[in-house]
């Protein structure tokens, strides 16, 4: 972590840490959830498909955390909004959730962590953490991004979630409290992130910003996110791409 | 981690997860903080013994972390008590702070990062990591904890300071927020301490309990913690015997 930091050309950010936004940016929920409560369907007789199960679960997801950063609600960690949003997405689904063992619910629960990386994740942050802190910046409780980390081997250098900062991006103390966890600045963290609207919310809040392109997150019909709709200070096809133009090294 | 849980013989509690106390337990603070006022305090011409200043630092410790346990101060990370704790102790040392520049003194706050293990605890942590999450819980702020295991390579599996649960031990909070964070019951968790004091609070929090023996930590003329002063789970003489208590294998 003694390495020189990276100089943004366009911003003169020095980065020291580059944290990732996780769900879309470093891991595949979509696929990974639909594989997950595939069988859980089958087995209940439910006629719908996982993907289109994923995306209704996925969808509770923005507006579940909305009384928590306007401050209606006390910080919950999202395993809980997780279990609740399960009780919507069954419900959408014709699945009486009441009628499902706990130990089931728990289990389905957890399908967030059991989610695989997109195929260059690995690599990527593997080749970033040699020269700088690399880690999550997702709302994701810490157990969750610890147990996804090990699902998928993900090679962090620090696994602080949401429930460290009990707050819940895109609030700016989200951004800024993690920075001041790791005793730096603002301009000295990166969010690398497949989501314009989590950099633009970064950005305010004085970190450097990394768009990660990915146009398949939401499926072959996916319309948002396509491309960057600010000049951020890297813009990468993929976190291999993102660790080459950082750290000026060819990834394998 | 889905290795078996240890458990306990006494007490009956299934250990997941073993969490250390670090300042005397996994790292040898007096002499490395000696080693590091030293030549400070020679530059300044200060006639004070270099264990002297770290015993007379260390000694403003507890009483800086007291009116933020009871609630008269609000949570403030430890480097920041360390560095007005040192100006106390600069002036025990007959040196006026106001005359070191900035930078020299927060150099030297740092010291408490720059300390290093007992010969046994990168042994003892790597073998109990191989079967358990292992980590730090102590009062220390995560930079500081991340720093000090760069610095002294420590094989923690994840790295949660108390600035993430904003609370200081010995007060119950500060074990039972870390055991949420990793969504362990308290009694899945294991604090590992060379001081009874600790382990007291761990106990009446619901935590396991490992006796670490750390006769040296106060110097030769140490009296306290030579023992253990209730039948804690595990008594060890040092990390490596605590793993091979509960692993069952000899640790090279």
């Amino acid at each position: 972590m003694n390495a020189s930091p990276y100089v943004s050309p366009s911003t003169g950010r020095r980065v020291k840490a580059v944290l990732f936004d996780t769900f879309g940016t470093v891991v595949d929920w979509r696929s990974g959830v639909a594989d997950a409560v595939g069988p859980f369907l089958a087995s209940h007789g439910a006629q719908v498909n996982p993907h289109a199960f994923a995306d209704e679960w996925r969808a509770q997801y923005e507006p579940s955390m909305q009384p928590i950063r306007s401050g209606e609600r006390s910080f919950t960690p999202l395993d809980v909004l997780h279990r609740e949003n399960l009780e919507r997405a069954l419900e959408v689904a014709g699945i009486d959730a009441s009628s499902v063992p706990h130990d089931e619910l728990a289990h389905l629960t957890r399908a967030w962590e059991r989610i695989g990386p997109w195929p260059d994740s690995v690599a990527g942050i593997r080749e970033l953490g040699r020269r700088f802190i690399v880690g999550p910046l997702s709302n994701a409780n810490t157990a969750l991004l610890y147990s996804m980390a090990e699902y998928g081997q993900l090679p962090w250098s620090i696994i602080l979630g949401a429930d460290t900062t009990r707050a819940y991006k895109p609030s700016p103390d989200a951004y800024l409290s993690m920075a001041a966890l790791l005793r730096l600045k603002p301009g000295e963290v990166m969010l690398a992130a497949a989501h314009n609207y989590d950099l633009a919310a970064a950005r305010e809040a004085g970190l450097a910003t990394g768009f990660i392109l990915r146009a398949r997150e939401f499926g072959e019909k996916q319309t948002t996110d396509l491309e960057p709709e600010q000049i951020w200070d890297v813009h990468a096809e993929s976190i291999t791409d993102l660790a080459a133009q950082m750290t000026g090294a060819g990834v394998v």
